[in-house]
């Protein structure tokens, strides 16, 4: 916005844009959107993003983000605690329990190792992980980090750390998207298709 | 997100989700990325939001999104009262504030005429226009709306109120966009660009 716009507008429109994936033209959009709601629910958003801030946290087991110290996964009886599926982010966690399928716990490393970009080792919740797996009880920990060279070179590293510890390391499977078209498949992906092959 | 997400977060993302044009999945990854944020950062977010609902409102003139009294356009010696330019909202006035070319005044209507969404011409700032030009002084009147049916008819409408007035009312040219390529045009743009043809 030129220097002709209101100056709070502008502002606004900066703060937008300094989300991912928006841009100044979506930004000021925005904007002049929230100039068109209503008092009440502008203060309900701005009240929103303080109380995310404020009040969600890590989870003091699995790093998981709560509102409570210990979430609702890891606080629950019903769940197999001798499986721990790793985890990037919070969003992989929602993946998962979408499948309604996984009924073990979780740990998340709030990020993939990334040397480059600064992140090392330290920088993710490896150690809270090692200390659970300390604690006794874990049988089996499923490394669940994106199939990309981040993801691959994290669920390396975290195995050889888990592996003299006695605990089985397994990794999610690759192959073909289920309801996926053979014909637009990448050649890796075919490629773990047919090694990971299963007998019919 | 499932019920297992921390609330606040789940309440973030609905609020995200509730502004144009951002869906579901871009609203989680936004409250996510919101507690990435440093506490100062998103305090300034929250304050931007009010800040900008609380202290913007329309000029007392010409109704564009102001912080003061009178916008700084309205209140610029420098710009030629006797012509009015009249949008649709205040992106427009920035977009031919952009232009550079322009010396006169605007008028924004807040919307335009459509009947079947229940904006009638008594939900648009077409009294404030009228009393601006009642006060003298108005030579020409540009309707600057959008060239679709709405923004036509919106043009039409207040044209009809205006000539009476005995000003004169004009309409943006329709034609080629410049830099455009003659080939892609659609058939009424070709049409209006033949009809309103110059000579050369």
């Amino acid at each position: 916005m030129a220097d002709h716009s209101a100056l709070p507008l502008v502002i606004l429109a900066e703060k937008f844009a300094s989300l991912p994936g928006i841009g100044m033209k979506t930004a000021q959009r925005l904007a002049y959107y929230v100039m068109s709601m209503n008092e009440e629910d502008v203060r309900s958003f701005a009240d929103a993003l303080m109380n995310a801030k404020l009040n969600v946290h890590s989870c003091k087991c699995c790093q998981n983000l709560t509102e409570r110290d210990i979430c609702p996964i890891c606080d629950d009886d019903q769940r197999d605690r001798s499986v721990i599926c790793v985890v990037e982010s919070p969003k992989d966690v929602s993946a998962f329990e979408r499948t309604r399928e996984y009924n073990g716990v979780y740990h998340v490393l709030h990020g993939l190792l990334s040397p480059m970009d600064g992140i090392t080792p330290d920088r993710l919740r490896i150690k809270e992980l090692l200390s659970r797996i300390a604690q006794g009880g874990v049988e089996e920990v499923i490394m669940a980090t994106n199939p990309t060279v981040e993801g691959d070179a994290t669920a390396m590293y975290v195995a050889n750390l888990l592996k003299p510890l006695g605990v089985r390391v397994s990794r999610l499977a690759f192959g073909l998207p289920v309801g996926g078209i053979l014909e637009y498949a990448d050649e890796v992906t075919l490629f773990k298709a047919l090694e990971n092959r299963n007998d019919m």
